[in-house]
C-alpha cells in the first residue's frame, strides 16, 4: 500500500503520529500562507494543512499522496460533523499522483447534475458519497444474503447465460453463433428452467445472484439487464420459502435500513388485496381501504353504476379524507388523472364539511336513500370526498380505485415516508381468461395449484388458487415465487386446461418434461428483484442508483456510447446472415423450446 | 420441510427416534419378504428396511418420502464405509413422490457414461456424488474467496454484460439491439475496462465473480462463457496484489484440497521461467531444467545448430533420465510428437548406459570435444537421452524444449500427482516484435512498465519489463494481472512506441482516456480463472466438471440443444437486418471503442 492510513480513520488518538495518506483533493481553501485541503479517499475525509508553496498547484480531484503529522485541531476549530473533525494532518511531503482537468461534473454531494451527465461521467459521479454508498450498500446486501443462505447449506451455482430461445415468452436478446452459422443463443430472462433442473438433479438448495435479460419496450426505470437473488429448494412447502424470505428481509432491513421487521410478516390473500386495496402489491403504510358498493347500490338508476351491476360487475369506492375542500380545478384534475390511466373518468361526491350533505355531479344521480347511507357504508366523514369506480370487470374497477387510493395518499400527505410496511400476497389465482375464452397461466404453467384446488382446478378455473406468493413492501413487489408442479398427472391436467396439446407441450417444454420423468422432487422457489430491493434499502427512487454503470432510455450507455454499429467483417464472421443447416435430429429433445420463464 | 431429518445425518444416537426422510431410491435389494433400499438425498445415503408389500413397486431413482424408526443395525451388519452405516430405518410409511422411467444413464458412481450422454441428462449425472461434489466445492470456493475479500473491505460490484464491441481484440459475441435497430451490444471478454473505471471512481477495492465471454475457435476444454474472480485495487503495488493472491490460494487449497501452501510463494522471472523451463507457466513438480548450449556449441559444424547460433539465436537441451533405453520406435515417436507441434523434429543423442558414449543421428554431427563435454554441461548420466532444440528465435526453441520437458516428465513417470507446486511468474516483458518490425503489447497497452523501465522502455523495448504477474500451479496458469498505467505521460509514450497515434488512441480507447484525465489513482489488479481453479481444487481434469450446464464442442448444449435457428419474426423484431442510423455525435466519446481487454 502506498498509504499507511485511511484518511477517514484518523482520530485524536492518532495525534503525534506521522502518516501517509492517498486520495483526492475534495476542497481547497487558501488562508494566507496556509492551504487547507479536504483529502478524500474511500474511507472518508480528513483536513490536511499545507504550509509549503507546492500545494498551490493543487486543484479539485487531483490524486495525491501526502505525508504528515496528525495533530489535534486548535480548540474551537474542531468539526463535529466530520468523524475526523478533531484532528488535521500537517503535511510535510506532497506527491501529485495524477492531475485533474477542469471537471465536467462537480464532485459535490450538494449539487445534482442531469442524469445524462452523471452517467456519461459516472466515474466522477461515483466519487460523491451518495452514489458510492449505494454501491457499497449493495455489496453488503449481497454478503448478508449469502451468509444466510450458506448457513442453511445452500449451494451457489452458476447457470448458463448463453442458452436457448423461447419465442413464446417475452422477447429474448439473441446472440449469433459463429461456430454454428445460422443458429443463435438467447440470453436468459431468468434461470427458472435451470434451477428446476438443478432440483431434478438433487442439488436441493440452490441460489444465485443471477444476471437476467429481457428485451422489453422502454418503461421508466427498466434496464435491459437486471439482477435477481434466485432461490430454489426441494422437499419444501410454501411456508418454508416464506420463512426463508422473512429471514432475508429481517436481516437486510435490520442491518441496512435500521428497521426491525416484525415477523411473521402479515399474509394477505390475492383476493383480499384486490378487494381492500385494489392492488396485488398493496401499500400498507396507510389505510384508505376500498368499499364494495355492488350490493348497496343495486337498483340504482344511475346508468354507469347500474350497467356494471347488471353485467355482474363491480361498483366500489375509496374515500379521500378532507377531499371536500378541493377546488373545482383539483376535482377536475382527477378526471384527467383517470383518463391518463385509460379510464373514462372518476365519479365522485364530496360531503359538505358542515352538513355532511353530498354534492357533485354523481350526487344528482343517486337516490335519497343511497345518498343518506353512503357516508356510513364507505366510512366517510363530513369534509371528505368519495371516489367511485364501476365496471363489468371487477378487477378493472378495483385497479382504478387502487390507483386512486395511492394518489389520494400522496395528495393528502398520508404516506409516512419513514415507514416500512411488509406483506406477503398469497393464494394467487392460477388462471385468467384469454380474449378467445380460453385460459392462460397467471404465473407460468409449472406453478402448482394449492392443496384445496389440486384435484379440482378444472371445475372452476377462475377461482382456482396457486401456491404462489409475492413479497411486497410499501407497494413495491420485491420478490415472488411459487411451488412448482412435480407430478406428471397434474402437469398434464394443467396443460389440458390451458389448451396445450401433448405435442405442443413436447415442442415447447420437451426437455424439462423429459427431466421430470426421472423422479423429480417436490420443489419451490423465490426470486428477489435485487436492483429494486437494494434501491429501497438505500433510500433511492431509481434502480439506476444501485447499478454501477446503468443504461438510459432504449438501453443506451452514455459512457461507452454502446450499442454501436458493427463492422462488415464482424457481421460476416459472426454468421449473422448464414442460413441454418438442416438440424440433425437429437431424439427426445429435438425441436424443443426452453421454458425460460420471464418471471419467478 | 416435508422431511424431519437428512438421510446422511443419521447416527447410532438417533436410534429409537421416528424420522421422516425424503430422497431417491439409490439401490433396492430384495431378501425374501424384506426389501432394503439405499435412500439418497443431498446429505448422503441411509439404508431403509421395508417389510410391507408396497415397496415392491419401488425402482431406482423414484423420489420417495419414508417415515420409520431409526434402529441400530444387528451386530455384524454395520457398514463402516457409510457414515450412517451403524443404523437403518425401519419404514412404517412410504409415499412415492414421483416415479422414474427407465434411466438413460445409470446413476452410479462406479460407471462412467459418454460425455454427450452425461450432458444431455446432466440432471441425472449430477445425482452422482462426484459431479455433485464438484459443484458444491465450487460454491464453497466462492464463499472462501468472498470471506477473504469482504474482510479486506472489498466491494462486490456488478459490471455490465451488455456493452460495447471492440473489433480489435479477440472476437466478441454480439447482441442486436431492437430499440436501436442496426446497433449491437457486445458481451464482455472481461470486466477490465469497467474495473479500471471503478478505480477512477474512487471505489478503491473491487471484486466480482464475473461471467465473461469469448468467441474463440474450438479448443479442448474451452467454453464460450467462463467465469473469473476479478479483482482491482487502488493505491497498491504489485506486492500487495501478490500478497492478496497468496491469501486466496492458501485458504482455497488449505480448505478444499487439504494442502498447506507455503508462503511466500516462490517468484520466478518470466525470463528465468523461459530459460529454465521453456514455459511462462512452468510445472515445478519436477526438475528437468533446460540447459542453454549456445556458447558451448559455438563453432560447431552441425548446420542446424550453427545456423541458429550464427543468427543470434539459441541452442539448448533437456535431459530425459533413462531415455537411452527407449526403443527406436519410441525415439522416432518423439519426431512425430515434435512435428505435431509444428517443429521440424527433435534432435537427440542417447548416452550408452554402460559407457556413457553418445549415439544417435546428431552424435555423428558433433565434434569429439562437444560430445565429450556434453553430459557434464547438460547434467546427463549414462543411460539418459538428451533432446536438443535450436532456432534463430530463442523463444521458439525454448518453448519446444519446454514442451519436451513436460512430455519427458509424463513418459518417464516423474510427475507426483499428489504434489502442488506454486509459483509467481513476474517481470514479464512489456512488448514483443510484430511481423512488420513494430511493437505490440504483450498484455494490454495499459500495463505499467516496472520502476526500472518506467523512464526508459523506449531504449530497449525488447528488454523492457512490466509489472505483470501470473500465478501458476503445476503448469497451469490460474490467474494473472498487472499494475496499470495511471500517468497520462507514460500512457502517451507507450502509445507512441506501439505506433498508436493520438487520434487512433482516441478512437480506440477514448472514454477510458477521458476518465484518466480526472485524477486516476495508481491501481493494479488480478483475475483468477475460476473454472480452472475450481477444476484443480476438485481434482478434475476438465473445467466442464465444475460447470453446472457446460457446452460441448462448438458451443453446443446437448440438454437444451441450444443454439437454435430463430424465427423470421424474431429476426425482424430484433432489428438484425436494420441499417444503423447516422450516429448523433456525443462530444468526447463519439466513435470511441471500449478497450474491453481479453485478458487481465
Amino acid at each position: 500500500m502506498i498509504r499507511t492510513h485511511d484518511a477517514g480513520s484518523l482520530r485524536a488518538s492518532h495525534a503525534g503520529q506521522t502518516v501517509t495518506l492517498a486520495g483526492w483533493v475534495a476542497r481547497r481553501r487558501d488562508h494566507g500562507g496556509v492551504i487547507f485541503v479536504d483529502l478524500r479517499d474511500a474511507s472518508g475525509v480528513v483536513q490536511v494543512v499545507f504550509r509549503e508553496e507546492d500545494a498551490h498547484a493543487l486543484r479539485n480531484e487531483f490524486c495525491v499522496k501526502v505525508t504528515g503529522e496528525v495533530t489535534q485541531r486548535p480548540a474551537g476549530n474542531e468539526n463535529p460533523d466530520l468523524p475526523t473533525g478533531a484532528v488535521e494532518v500537517t503535511a510535510s511531503e506532497l506527491v501529485v499522483l495524477s492531475e485533474a482537468a477542469p471537471l465536467p461534473l462537480p464532485v459535490d454531494d450538494t449539487i445534482t447534475a442531469s442524469d445524462d451527465l452523471r452517467l456519461k461521467y459516472r466515474y466522477l459521479d461515483l466519487r460523491r458519497s451518495g452514489p458510492a454508498n449505494a454501491l457499497k450498500l449493495r455489496s453488503r446486501a449481497n454478503q448478508i444474503a449469502r451468509e444466510i443462505l450458506h448457513a442453511r447449506d445452500f449451494n451457489e451455482i452458476e447457470t448458463p447465460t448463453l442458452t436457448r430461445s423461447t419465442p413464446e415468452g417475452a422477447r429474448d436478446f439473441l446472440v449469433p453463433v459463429r461456430l454454428q452459422p445460422g443458429t443463435w443463443y438467447a440470453l436468459p430472462q431468468s434461470p427458472q428452467l435451470f434451477k428446476q433442473l438443478l432440483m431434478v438433479a438433487g442439488m436441493e438448495r440452490y441460489y444465485q445472484i443471477a444476471r437476467c435479460y429481457r428485451d422489453e419496450d422502454f418503461r421508466a426505470d427498466r434496464q435491459p439487464e437486471f439482477t435477481q437473488l434466485d432461490i430454489e429448494m426441494s422437499f419444501v412447502t410454501q411456508d418454508d420459502i416464506i420463512e426463508l424470505g422473512e429471514e432475508l428481509v429481517v436481516k437486510l432491513w435490520g442491518e441496512l435500513a435500521g428497521y426491525r421487521v416484525q415477523t411473521p410478516i402479515p399474509r394477505i390473500t390475492w383476493t383480499d388485496a384486490m378487494n381492500r386495496y385494489g392492488s396485488d402489491k398493496p401499500d400498507l403504510r396507510y389505510g384508505l381501504e376500498l368499499t364494495e358498493l355492488t350490493d348497496f347500490l343495486r337498483g340504482t338508476e344511475f346508468r354507469v353504476f347500474a350497467g356494471a351491476i347488471d353485467a355482474g360487475g363491480y361498483v366500489g369506492a375509496v374515500v379521500m379524507p378532507g377531499g371536500a375542500s378541493q377546488t373545482r380545478k383539483e376535482l377536475d384534475g382527477w378526471q384527467d388523472w383517470a383518463k391518463a390511466r385509460g379510464a373514462r373518468g372518476l365519479a365522485y361526491v364530496v360531503l359538505d364539511a358542515e352538513t355532511g350533505a353530498a354534492r357533485g355531479p354523481v350526487a344528482k344521480n343517486l337516490s335519497e336513500a343511497h345518498l343518506a347511507g353512503l357516508a356510513d357504508v364507505v366510512g366517510a366523514k363530513p369534509g371528505d370526498a368519495v371516489f367511485f369506480a364501476a365496471a363489468a370487470e371487477r378487477r378493472e374497477a378495483q385497479e382504478l380505485l387502487g390507483a386512486a387510493r395511492i394518489e389520494i395518499a400522496k395528495r393528502a400527505g398520508l404516506i409516512d415516508e419513514s415507514a416500512w410496511a411488509f406483506c406477503w400476497v398469497v393464494d394467487a389465482p392460477m388462471f385468467e381468461k384469454t380474449d378467445d375464452g380460453g385460459w392462460t397461466a397467471v404465473h407460468h404453467p409449472f406453478t402448482s395449484p394449492n392443496a384445496e384446488w389440486m384435484d379440482k382446478f378444472e371445475e372452476a378455473p377462475d377461482r382456482a388458487l396457486a401456491y404462489a406468493y409475492d413479497i411486497v413492501v410499501n407497494g413495491n413487489e420485491i420478490g415472488g415465487g411459487s411451488v412448482r408442479i412435480h407430478r406428471g398427472d397434474v402437469q398434464s391436467r394443467v396443460f389440458d386446461l390451458l389448451g396445450i396439446t401433448p405435442e405442443e407441450a413436447q415442442d415447447k417444454f420437451g426437455f424439462l418434461l423429459e427431466a421430470f420423468k426421472y423422479g423429480p422432487p417436490p420443489h419451490a422457489g423465490i426470486a428477489l428483484g435485487w436492483d429494486r430491493t437494494c434501491m429501497l434499502l438505500s433510500g433511492n427512487e431509481s434502480i439506476r442508483e444501485v447499478i454501477a454503470f446503468p443504461k438510459t432510455r432504449g438501453g443506451y450507455d452514455p459512457l461507452t456510447t454502446a450499442p454501436t454499429p458493427i463492422t462488415a467483417q464482424q457481421r460476416l464472421e459472426a454468421g449473422i446472415d448464414a442460413k441454418p443447416k438442416a438440424t440433425t435430429a437429437t431424439p427426445g429433445t429435438d425441436g424443443v423450446a426452453a421454458p425460460v420463464e420471464p418471471s419467478n
